[in-house]
């Protein structure tokens, strides 16, 4: 394991509505120096879900892209507000996405988008028994609520409109935990 | 499925070394106006790669990664170099970054980082029948190989330090594809 490298300098470099960029020289211990750039993201966190509508089907939402300027499948996710717990952010974005609320939410794992790129991470949190519960929330339309049976992922994972890596990354993770072989930790 | 939002404009906001990023108005099919911005990448893709030394066994790198501050596990990935095959690329990386070739390439799934926020992917892609052969990188400091079973991913999974959520996702579709469950493409 190495020794980790010297930070010589830090600042800001560019900046954005949403989005920071900071520039970090480094010096490895090796004596190797580098600039490198980050996104420093915003906010108090977010949290992605494996819904669990029953014990063989998960919810998955299609929206509109801005990046990838296209409607996809992904997992309901969302950022965690000031103040606000993560089982409360978690059961606030359910009901604003998918119009359930869930009595039992499940800890699973953090995951980075990019650990060379970027500071931020998203917990992902397995929720279940659900129920209809609505919330407004800020979409610029409603989403469409999309149940996925988990026998049929293979499938999911084929389909070129569900393709965002971490979304995928959740629901292995989520496999696991629900096979015994990976633990989680009940959000209270 | 909903129609696509008229995009009404464009442009750049921001811009660093490493990042651009883009602001887009948009008028969706209700006729809710919104503004979103994205990043945009440069240069000509990424791919990311699931190495199999033997049937059992796969490479991870360990490598600091800037965006988290800190050494992380992960798979071997790099830039599509200007000009450079999907082959090629994945073949020149896996020689920079474990110190080995492979003779088969099957190509996996391209993979979003954020649909959302992002237009960039990186194309997921398992390698094998591997044989040593190695090629200097960029890298500031030699990165680690680690070898780590098939058979214990759930470990690997809940480890802090192996966190990327697209390399579970490359992992998960891989093994979906090692089960005969997922099809491939070989990679000429």
């Amino acid at each position: 394991m190495h020794k980790k490298p010297e930070i010589l300098n830090r600042h800001m470099v560019a900046e954005s509505r949403l989005f920071r960029v900071e520039s970090i020289d480094l010096r490895f211990s090796n004596g190797v120096e580098r600039t490198y750039e980050r996104l420093v993201p915003g906010g108090s966190g977010a949290v992605m879900m494996v819904a669990l509508l029953d014990d063989e089907t998960i919810a998955l939402i299609r929206e509109y892209g801005g990046g990838v300027e296209d409607y996809t499948l992904t997992l309901p996710k969302g950022a965690i507000d000031l103040g606000e717990s993560m089982r409360d952010a978690c059961n606030r974005e359910l009901q604003e996405e998918i119009g359930f609320a869930a009595r039992e939410f499940v800890y699973l794992k953090k995951m980075s988008l990019s650990p060379s790129y970027m500071r931020g991470g998203i917990d992902v949190v397995l929720a279940r028994d659900l129920y209809p519960s609505k919330l407004e929330g800020d979409e610029p339309e409603p989403l469409e609520l999309v149940e996925w049976k988990l026998k049929d992922l293979p499938e999911l994972y084929a389909r070129d409109d569900f393709n965002e890596g971490r979304a995928i990354g959740a629901l292995a993770v989520a496999i696991e935990y629900l096979a015994g072989r990976f633990d989680g930790t009940p959000l209270s």
